[in-house]
């Protein structure tokens, strides 16, 4: 494949200074149109060998379009803070907002092909890297980024060359790393890889585009020229239709939610024996935190439910059960503007634990098949695909070293209008109920049709449901404490016997 | 000072649970309305003795109240990328939004207090700790924020007898560590460095309560009461009165700037000669920001100036000399909401650069005392104290171990004029005028007296100005780019020899 770009292509001095001054000027226009819509974000990637130009290309880039609003990023080793958390905390965290662009050095793709190349990583492995990055990046298109992907080829004797020269030169003699030297004996390897990562993670909307690196003024023009097209193509591209409420489906209200048909809603625990579980589960929920933080098991939950259904008394219990500074609570409502310009689930990344402390979320990324679902937020396409997003970022959360524990808590409908009105005749509970809740509770069935889709999708092997029949306030609590020992009970069992098994 | 907080108080238990009661749905109360609101936020502070129930007293909390609106920060030791920046950047990075309730244990009290009894500084050092933790107090009272810290106090014996009951204990037994042990050994040395830090950061708005900590329930009781009275006289008192543009003094256009008479509006450059400079002094900078780099030296840039005075054009000079991937442009333009809602340095201290890299602030932490002072957007006291607020910042940054570098590029009235209708008769640079330039250009002379008192008040040793005469484009740039290069030297110089010296 790589045979394509060594032919030898070469830019003169002059055609450069002609072509690039016109490109500069569209450049700088396209970006500006760009900034002043804020209709999408642009992600530059830039993979392929050492001395092939890469950050040379990054740097013109930066220099001829407006500093303001473009960055580039290249990641080293992981800092602490990031090795705590999934391999992909760090590169949502930079990810820009509509309007701007930025550039990666080989960023995503760096680790999985060094683990390749060096043997660290078996074929099944690389592909399951290769994949996550697929996933990664088709999210990304789906929110409507736009990607650009170069790779920026060298040939093996190009890259001699280019080193040959660079060491014979004191001035740039020190750029010759062991490191890079090393690189280059392992020129084959690198070109096996190179070849599986471009077939793997060639998708439509991020497309690869193989580019000549050993000409400066030929990579230049050609990237510069790719950036400014696509920019235009898709600035001009008809803006989205308006988004509509989805169609709800003909099966509403018959009979077509099974999960939650399923529950015993009459379960019931009694004052007495309520008290005594509490104080038991707290007491063991607390031990169970402090040896997963010992060992570097970050928690994650998430509360889901109705209004009313009973979510912040429930939180409440269980956080009671733990040590102030090893939480934190995140309240889920409408997304800040600096969230908004993003893809939806960026707000949840960013708040993600290091390891060994314990996240809640009051909400979560759910709203996207629920309320974003139901009143019209999102539309059809949107929620659906979410399934699948949803999914792979758990994997990520629990690969990365936590466990999730996941609850709906569920009321009838009759239980709600009682809980609304007393609420309403309660002086000190009255600001928790608003016109919001009752225009919510219009769309019941179609919450619950949507809450069975939930279900059903996204009960998966490493991140199951929970559901609770939250009737009766007293039986909701203590399932939710007694799920959340049983889990962290059962995961900090795992990993001990995962260590015991290595030595 | 500490005999008052050993008198033997104590709560039955039966009081404790009638208080409590009462007390907690009050808390609530105050808290939602807190939250409804969202005028100020919530700094609670606990300090002390181990074992005076800092954590207990915040879980209490925590579990008293809606934790949706309330988080809990204790710090350990700083990771990597807090090391990299300056002391206080991980405290700012917690502070709450307007509306929220934020729970620090020791935080910025921690490092200063065991650095005297260890020895680590000495009492010069201490107290300089001592006004750095009064500073930032003292901002954040005056930007509104509520703060109560409370002293949880526990005598020698007190002390004692405590750590011999949970050593005697098998379950509590790991809670003694050699650490606690250790530091009951210091406990004169801590007695007398408390001391001095509570009146070293006893202020007005930020006082500190003293606690007798020996008696759970006393103690709880005590900090819950003061919180929730704190609370609801500050939700009482009377709104601020609508924010008005500050009365310009009399001064205006009178002659009364003087900075900016002195600068020689007609120096100039050629085109040829600023060509050879352009390539000499990028190539510097480039050599520079390497060692930079490799000797963890961050660097800093501020960039002020008038409307279309040149700001865009020298950055782009100045970022075109550096490898892309080591600096970051950031565009200050309206704060996003999630700024807005707290301190107005908030947003600035989220963007430092970890060690050896560079950031260039586009218009800067200088808005306060430019546009917003002019427009009226600050009250005159915020704009008037925000000269030491800013002092106090930016001697961090460079504590921090930065270097700062600020330009003013100035342009006259005429000039200006030139380049708007340039701007207008221009296709691809219409965008970068709008009706806004116009007005502001109206206000010339309120905005040169703020430059002035602006450059004369915040020019510092750590920090000082640099005026770059912007009437000529080619002039202005040279000397950015050559101002660069001479404080980088130097500060690169100055750190070699700190460096040779201390072999």
């Amino acid at each position: 494949m790589f045979e394509t770009a060594e032919l030898g292509r070469k830019i003169s001095r002059a055609d450069f200074k002609e072509q690039s001054a016109v490109l500069r000027t569209e450049l700088l226009k396209v970006q500006q149109e760009l900034r002043r819509e804020r209709r999408f974000q642009v992600v530059i990637v830039f993979g392929g060998v050492d001395g092939a130009g890469k950050s040379e290309t990054a740097n013109t880039l930066n220099d001829w379009m407006d500093p303001r609003g473009i960055s580039t990023h290249a990641f080293g080793i992981p800092t602490e803070d990031e090795r705590e958390r999934p391999e992909y905390w760090r590169y949502w965290r930079t990810l820009p907002p509509k309007g701007d662009i930025a550039i990666y050095l080989s960023a995503w793709y760096s680790r999985p092909l060094l683990d390749r190349v060096y043997g660290r990583s078996d074929l099944a492995g690389y592909d399951r890297d290769l994949n996550r990055i697929a996933t990664f990046e088709k999210g990304l298109v789906d929110d409507g980024t736009l990607i650009l992907k170069f790779w920026m080829h060298l040939g093996k004797r190009g890259q001699k060359k280019r080193l040959d020269a660079l060491a014979k030169d004191p001035l740039t003699r020190w750029r010759v790393t062991e490191h890079e030297k090393e690189n280059w004996k392992m020129y084959d390897q690198f070109e096996v890889a190179s070849d599986r990562l471009i077939h793997k993670t060639n998708m439509d909307g991020a497309a690869w585009r193989l580019v000549e690196g050993e000409d400066h003024n030929y990579r230049t023009l050609t990237v510069a020229k790719v950036v400014c097209e696509a920019l235009q193509a898709k600035l001009n591209a008809a803006r989205p239709a308006q988004r509509r409420p989805s169609v709800i489906s003909a099966g509403i209200g018959s009979g077509a939610v099974n999960v939650l048909n399923h529950l015993d809603m009459k379960q019931k625990l009694a004052k007495k024996e309520y008290r005594i579980q509490l104080e038991k589960y707290q007491g063991r929920l607390n031990l169970l935190t402090l040896e997963a933080r010992r060992s570097g098991l970050s928690t994650i939950f998430v509360f889901e439910g109705a209004d009313a259904a009973g979510k912040g008394g429930a939180i409440r219990r269980l956080v009671s059960a733990l040590d102030a500074y090893q939480y934190k609570v995140i309240p889920i409502a409408a997304p800040s503007d600096e969230e908004k310009a993003r893809h939806y689930l960026w707000r949840f990344w960013r708040h993600l634990p290091r390891a060994g402390r314990v996240t809640l979320f009051d909400r979560s990324w759910y709203g996207r098949v629920l309320v974003e679902r139901v009143e019209g937020f999102a539309t059809e396409s949107e929620w659906k695909r979410a399934y699948a997003e949803i999914d792979d970022f758990e994997e990520q959360l629990v690969e990365g070293g936590a466990v999730l524990i996941k609850f709906w808590i569920h009321i009838t409908k009759d239980e709600q209008l009682r809980r609304f009105k007393s609420r309403e005749n309660t002086p000190y509970k009255r600001w928790k109920i608003t016109d919001e809740d009752w225009r919510n509770r219009e769309k019941w069935e179609q919450y619950e049709e949507a809450v069975d889709e939930m279900v059903s999708r996204t009960s998966t092997g490493v991140a199951p449901w929970t559901l609770v029949e939250g009737n009766d306030k007293r039986f909701a609590r203590i399932k939710v404490l007694s799920t959340a020992c049983h889990f962290l009970e059962a995961t900090l069992k795992g990993r001990q016997k995962g260590a015991d098994g290595k030595k």
